[in-house]
């Protein structure tokens, strides 16, 4: 079993770690946490099961550390000036279709493998959203969005829109298409880029 | 194999029929669509894998039956008044733990599974959506909502916010604090039960 995995040219170290975690996230976006074994991670990364189980004792703490090495770890600081700065990266994401696929992975795992899910969350997921709700407060006292504005709806508002949209909407969505949709659903949310007052000044 | 199925007490035609659907519903719940198979569902409905294989040519079959059949075959016709009554009846499904986990399972069979996926939208998520849809236009014609609201995008995003909820919230959130997360989204999109026009003339 796995004797191929023995040949020369197997991967070292460094170099196994890598090809295990790129092969487990392959094989989560392709078959999701469930359908996902050490086995055929193993197969696809070149290295034999010991390899894996040396590494990591079972399928949930790769698959952990496969979202956290997908998003980096640590992740990068979220810069994010504006709100047409996360609407366009957002947008962004919703127009990559591996991305889409991942996003709803996670969301597919929340059922059996929350700590699954909760690695994306945890590792970038609440870093992420401190910036976007900071982004939401200063659009909302540049007068951005209404007065009442809170920052944590307007955050599950979006976020929730976003999985909306990896739901019904094809992968192969253009960017300039998942963005005219999240700024539909932030102007219903009272965003308004010139600001509330000025346009009733005017 | 599947002695016991063929003891006394088997149940006969229809009653074999609910018994299939039922415990396909339990699995679909408890375990995803994945890892369901007819042998299982066949084991806890108490008949044998052949009966299950007379009615259903495959476990999609199956799968696309039994949400059908959770929700009725055909649905019962939506007759919701307002958006107060939109609002209630969506509470009370969040507020359900054993639909929040169907809903999930739903979302999570989107990727493997389409066509379960499509069976809820299409038995009972179309007609529903349009009888939303209407609810929404009608409450913007009233002054409930902004004049510039698109009914579409209020679906999209109301519906964002509940896969949201189900993604965020324990499941045993009560219906109370379900529809204060829903009506908070709902404010922030520009719902105003007293209506926008009076609230200016006053």
């Amino acid at each position: 079993m796995d004797t191929d995995d023995r040949a020369p040219g197997r991967p070292r170290s460094a170099e196994a770690d890598a090809a295990i975690l790129d092969a487990a996230l392959d094989l989560l976006i392709e078959r999701g946490a469930e359908a996902t074994s050490i086995e055929q991670v193993a197969r696809r990364a070149g290295v034999t099961r010991a390899t894996v189980y040396r590494r990591f004792p079972d399928k949930v703490s790769l698959l952990i550390a496969t979202v956290e090495a997908a998003y980096g770890d640590p992740p990068p600081t979220p810069d994010i000036v504006d709100v047409e700065h996360l609407l366009a990266g957002w947008a962004s994401v919703l127009a990559d279709p591996r991305l889409r696929r991942l996003l709803r992975r996670l969301y597919g795992a929340i059922e059996d493998f929350p700590d699954v899910a909760r690695a994306y969350q945890g590792s970038l997921g609440d870093q992420r959203d401190q910036a976007r709700r900071e982004v939401f407060r200063r659009a909302r006292d540049l007068g951005q969005f209404p007065a009442d504005t809170d920052p944590d709806v307007l955050l599950d508002l979006l976020t929730g829109a976003g999985w909306q949209h990896l739901a019904v909407h094809p992968d192969t969505c253009a960017v300039e298409d998942a963005e005219r949709f999240l700024r539909a659903v932030l102007h219903q949310a009272g965003y308004r880029p010139g600001g509330h007052r000025r346009a009733e000044e005017e």
